[in-house]
C-alpha cells in the first residue's frame, strides 16, 4: 500500500470517546484528507482493539489509507492491518518485519540521533521512522524528553527513512513542525478530540 | 509438548524481583516440579518479554515443561513459545489457533458457567481452562468476581476441557484447592515471593 505520511492520524479510541465515536472520527478525517491511520489504544484489551480495527478497515481502504496497529503485532496479523508501529521497547522491527511479511508498513519510534543511527542502516526492514515527541505532551507520560523544533530538524535531516513528526502537535504549531522538515505530522488530540474533525484535518494538511 | 497442569507456575518478573531474579525462580520451581510456566509481565514492553522467554526456553525446555505466554500472541511467535493463556477480552482462542498452529497450547480464563458452556464447544481449539479466581487476589485488580471452593467444583464438573484452577492459591489452601477436582493449581505469589521456591514447588505439588 502506498505511504504518504502527510497527514498521520493517531486513532486514541479512548480520546475519542468510544468505538462508535472513533469510527466516525476516523471517517470525518479520511474526508478531510488524512493519508494514513494508526490505530493505538493502550487501556484497551485486545479483543476491543481487534473490533474496532475490523471496522476500520473498510473506512480506510475505501480511501486507499494504510490502517497501522501500534505495538500489537498480533493485532495486525488478525485484523489484516496493513502494518504497524513500534516504539524501542517494544518487540524489534525484524521481527515484525518477520511475523507480517515484505509487503507490511513498518514504523519504528526515535527520540535522539543514537536511535537515528540505530535505525538508518534497517533499510527496507522498516518503512518510516516517527520522531519525537517534538513537543512535551500528556497522552503519552512514559514519552522520551521533547527535541524541539530545532531538534526535529537535525533527526529528519540524519533519518535515511521518510519521516513524520510527533508529539504535541496541533494547528497553532503545524506550520512550525512542517518547516522543520519531517515527511508528514502525526497528531492524537488535535483530530480524536476535535469537534469538526474534518476540518481539523483539512486544516492541519493545509497548515504552512 | 505433554500438558501436565498439576503445577502450573505462573511467573511474574516483577513479584520475582525482576529479569535474572525470574531465571532464578524459575530453574528453583522446576526443580522442585512445576509442570507448566506462564510468563506474564502486565507492566513490561514486549522487548523485555521477548528477552526473558528466550532466556526461560531452555530452562523449561530442559525440563521438558511448556513455557506459555500470557496474552501476546505475538511474543509467542517471536520467541518460540510453546503456547498461549488467553482472557476473555484478549485475541479470541480462534486467532491464537490460526496464528500458532496446532502443535500449540492455548488456554482460556473462565470465570463463570456462562463461559464455560461457551469454552466446551471449542473442543481441540484450546487445550485447557483456567478456572477462577478460586479467591479474591490483590495481583488482578480487574479480575471476576472470586468462585469459591464450591464454585471451583462446580465448574470444573462442568468443564469438558482440562482444568487448572488459579487465584490466590497458597500453601495453606492448596489442599482444598484440589479435593474441588481440577486438574491442577496455578500460583504466582506462592512461588515468586518464596524464600525457597524449589521447596515451594515441592510442598504445593505435595501438598493434600
Amino acid at each position: 500500500m502506498n505511504l504518504d505520511l502527510s497527514l498521520y492520524l493517531v486513532l486514541d479510541p479512548v480520546q475519542c470517546g468510544g468505538h462508535a465515536r472513533a469510527l466516525e472520527v476516523t471517517r470525518a478525517a479520511l474526508d478531510g484528507g488524512a493519508t494514513i491511520v494508526q490505530l493505538r489504544a493502550p487501556e484497551w484489551h485486545k479483543r476491543a482493539w481487534l473490533e474496532l480495527a475490523l471496522d476500520l478497515l473498510p473506512l480506510t481502504r475505501r480511501h486507499g489509507v494504510p490502517l497501522i496497529i501500534n505495538d500489537h503485532i498480533d493485532v495486525a496479523l488478525a485484523a489484516g492491518a496493513d502494518g504497524v508501529h513500534v516504539g524501542q521497547n517494544d518487540l524489534p522491527p525484524d521481527i515484525a518485519r518477520k511475523l507480517l511479511g515484505p509487503q507490511a508498513l513498518i514504523g519504528l519510534s526515535v527520540s535522539n540521533a543514537q536511535q537515528v543511527d540505530h535505525a538508518n542502516p534497517l533499510g527496507a526492514m522498516i518503512d518510516y521512522v516517527g520522531v519525537g515527541p517534538v513537543f512535551d505532551t500528556p497522552t503519552k507520560p512514559d514519552a522520551s524528553a521533547a527535541c524541539g523544533i530545532d531538534g526535529l530538524a537535525a533527526l529528519c535531516a540524519r533519518s535515511l527513512h521518510p519521516t513524520v513528526a510527533i508529539g504535541g502537535i496541533q494547528l497553532h504549531n503545524a506550520a512550525d513542525v512542517k518547516r522543520a522538515g519531517p515527511g508528514g505530522i502525526a497528531v492524537v488530540s488535535a483530530i480524536c478530540t476535535a469537534a469538526d474533525p474534518r476540518l481539523a484535518a483539512l486544516r492541519l494538511l493545509e497548515s504552512s
